[in-house]
């Protein structure tokens, strides 16, 4: 079958709390009419973002759909990634969202660095979990992608899960090896456009982050995000 | 040093074949004294996009600037790879140009497949030049990524390297382990946004391409095209 002829897959939130008919939300209604085109009776995939995969079948569309609950399993997240990030140049860092999305990973986490800062609105966040929940939806993933709002080193050093497994992308590493393997978090970290600053590099450092070169030539900042996410993705649970 | 404050980097096509001062391009000589802001007697570094690295000496600005070849030298690719790959939606190649030449793929070569057709036309091949040059700029690199106009399959087959690795984005496939190491090409194959036909999969077997996934859920055609480009550049010469 064509990947095209796979049923939809949509994002419903508030599966968990209606187990018999759920009534979808208006992006999701409008998704399911005007995307998938979907009909009555048809039957659809969803999912709330936090491991519950469901089988629906239409009852109707409209601009509130409806549908029924078929079937619903949950699963446990297998594998966990964080990735922090420096601001790139430009708007760069939305391609960068959507396929880390897609990659799996579990948490995306803008940095505030000395040498660059986000342009922080909430425009840009809601954006962000626009562009992961269409990635989720095309990647068919139980695990909806969270979006941080940007912080400081600091205080995303306060949240470094116990045991978590630490990278910093760095063109004077070592190569990586085989990527990790099991349910401990991984968290790679990517400077800005114009780098960490050197008190920054010693508080990564101290924090056990280790450098990881990712590529023979230098990257940009979404760039290396990426290689890193893609390399994190091979690994298996 | 922050990076900005790292000595330009040009692109010089030219530089092989006037060993003395050379002249450079209107557009290396915009670049040059707009985004670098570079002054006379300023050292920036050149390549030829063939593997030559050059010292230059800025003699004068202006439309076209000059400068003077202090130090030149070659060398061999060490490493190399190719990206085939069917046309994903929109405009999405256009990144994936960008960051292909930045993680030092070789050559790009857009497929002609059953389900996806290339808008092809002057225009889109001439922008993403113009994305390689930007790339190779950015990431200091001696070799340009070549473009390929579209071809089907077929001609692609023709053009494959003896000796070449070859593999196949494809979820249903193993983990790739270790990426190559060495100076065998290596050749990742990625389908169109609607997959490959069942055609043109065993026609991919018969030619030697070996299934790879590259993560635990569905991969857009430039995501995935991308994953592999990431894979192969962890690899050693």
């Amino acid at each position: 079958l064509p990947a095209e002829a796979a049923p939809s897959f949509l994002w419903v939130p508030e599966l968990a709390v209606e187990p018999g008919a759920v009534e979808l939300s208006l992006e999701e209604s409008h998704y399911l009419a005007r995307v998938c085109r979907a009909r009555p009776g048809d039957q659809v995939f969803a999912t709330d973002g936090r491991g519950r995969l469901a089988e629906l079948r239409i009852l109707s569309l409209g601009r509130r759909a409806r549908a029924e609950v078929e079937r619903i399993e949950r699963s446990d997240r297998r594998r966990r990634a964080w990735v922090w990030c420096g601001a790139p140049e430009g708007r760069r860092a939305d391609w960068l969202v959507e396929k880390l999305a897609e990659l799996g990973i579990e948490a995306w986490q803008p940095l505030e660095c000395e040498r660059a800062r986000w342009r922080n609105s909430q425009g840009v966040i809601e954006r962000w979990r626009r562009l992961a929940v269409a990635a989720l939806r095309q990647s068919r993933r139980r695990f909806l992608m969270e979006i941080r709002p940007p912080v400081t080193l600091e205080e995303a050093a306060g949240t470094i899960p116990e045991g978590s497994l630490r990278w910093l992308a760095d063109a004077a590493g070592g190569r990586g090896g085989a990527p990790p393997a099991g349910a401990a978090c991984a968290i790679g970290v990517v400077g800005p456009a114009a780098g960490f600053s050197a008190g920054e590099r010693d508080r990564l450092a101290a924090l056990g982050f280790q450098a990881m070169c990712l590529a023979d030539g230098r990257l940009r900042s979404e760039t290396a995000a990426l290689a890193w996410a893609a390399w994190w993705a091979l690994g298996e649970a």
